[in-house]
């Protein structure tokens, strides 16, 4: 169980833990397979669905509290871990492409940062993640946590670089810029797009030129006070996210008004 | 230094421990006393602007590496730590009440949550952030980073229950709710407002109950996916501060249009 908090390890097995009934609950909801099941009978009783439901596998056990705390990468008790194998990971054949809203994190190194955008993405209706290069592994299980459960069913693309996009034709980028871009209120956000969003310090710029032209890119920015540290990636993703959301209900944008 | 990530001692001593170079010069820039500086003197050289800085301070050590990554909350070995006075508590009297843009917390309990929404508040120009019951302590190390330094130069309310609020007369109070509430685009967000937001799952309703009739009290729901989880309360919060920002700026709410 610990060695699966290494990347290469989960990669390796294709494996990916769920800590906690809430996660646990959301992997059997998206209907991976689970492979091993860890709980604390004097807090899980054996009449607990969850129980019942994992009757057919095989490596399942009943451990005291100290155990689970132990093997737990999130550093307290759950009452329940269960090892799961990961859900497949798509191609560009099998998404949406050009999506109507796609999410590209170019760089996203936190594991938080891209659980909770994984999360935000799926409020907001977005047909696909794609990972690109330095961003961090949607199987980490403080991603996992991050986006409550929301790994196990957003399709999820993994190593997207730019050359990768540059090839698609049709495609439109929508990149947050922390300076420089028009008002993100002011883009149209209603037409499809893969929104772009680029490591706090390095930003998203290196990756948007390795795009070269055959992409069209669309440069936002959040306006925001001028003396404060820009925003953090998720927050600025879920603006940017909310603010499509905004433009497709109402049916307007302001570069159309 | 480890006894500071007790928030009990941290409260009794009034002190706050800021973590390497950013957040150490965050907080000298928001002119925080420095009480004691340890640094890693082969990372940091002794001509290094931070250290010349504190050549006042009385207690100020080079210390090996690994001593810093001993003392140190967050899991790394930062080259330099630095405990401050925390910043002083600001009162009802002492900042605008109304506000033009405040944040109330209400069980925000996550450290990480709150400091990036002191972050978020800052970037969209909140005048104070308000913690109330159940919310984590905005110097919590946790919070700290995740506020990117926001924390030392943020006016923060603390222990803000809803009876304080209920006895300030012209106070309007929009909340973040789940379901039920009007299109978070749909609401006047010019007008002077307090932004609540409540805990993930118990929510603001009972804190909102609490407001009595003597607050206007407007609810907002931020549209989405049916089938989602709901928002992160720092994304929600990150969303409802930028829709002030874009209806502030454009002159116009749905409300009025």
């Amino acid at each position: 169980m610990r060695s699966l908090e290494s990347k290469k390890t989960r990669r390796d097995l294709r494996l990916v833990v769920a800590e906690g009934e809430d996660l646990f609950d959301a992997a059997y909801a998206a209907g991976l397979r689970c492979e091993l099941v860890l709980f604390d009978a004097e807090r899980v009783p054996a009449d607990d669905p969850r129980v019942r439901l994992t009757s057919r596998v095989t490596q399942r056990y009943s451990v005291p509290g100290e155990m689970l705390a132990r093997v737990s990468a999130m550093g307290h008790a759950p009452r329940v871990i269960g090892v799961f194998a990961q859900p497949e990971t798509p191609g560009f054949r099998t998404v949406p492409m050009p999506p109507k809203l796609g999410l590209w994190l170019a760089g996203v190194g936190d594991p938080g940062n891209v659980g909770t955008l994984v999360r935000t993405g799926a409020a907001f209706g977005c047909d696909w993640v794609a990972l690109g290069p330095g961003s961090a592994d949607a199987m980490n299980p403080k991603a996992v946590r991050a986006s409550m459960g929301g790994v196990f069913t957003m399709p999820i693309l993994e190593g997207v670089r730019a050359e990768d996009l540059a090839t698609r034709p049709g495609l439109r980028v929508v990149a947050g810029v922390v300076n420089g871009g028009v008002p993100h209120w002011e883009a149209d956000l209603i037409s499809p797009l893969i929104l772009a969003l680029g490591a706090e310090r390095a930003g998203i710029e290196p990756a948007l030129e390795a795009l070269g032209s055959s992409v069209e890119i669309v440069r936002v920015t959040i306006p925001q006070e001028p003396t404060a540290e820009s925003l953090n990636v998720a927050a600025a993703g879920a603006v940017l996210l909310a603010e499509a959301r905004r433009q497709r209900a109402q049916g307007i944008s302001a570069a159309e008004a």
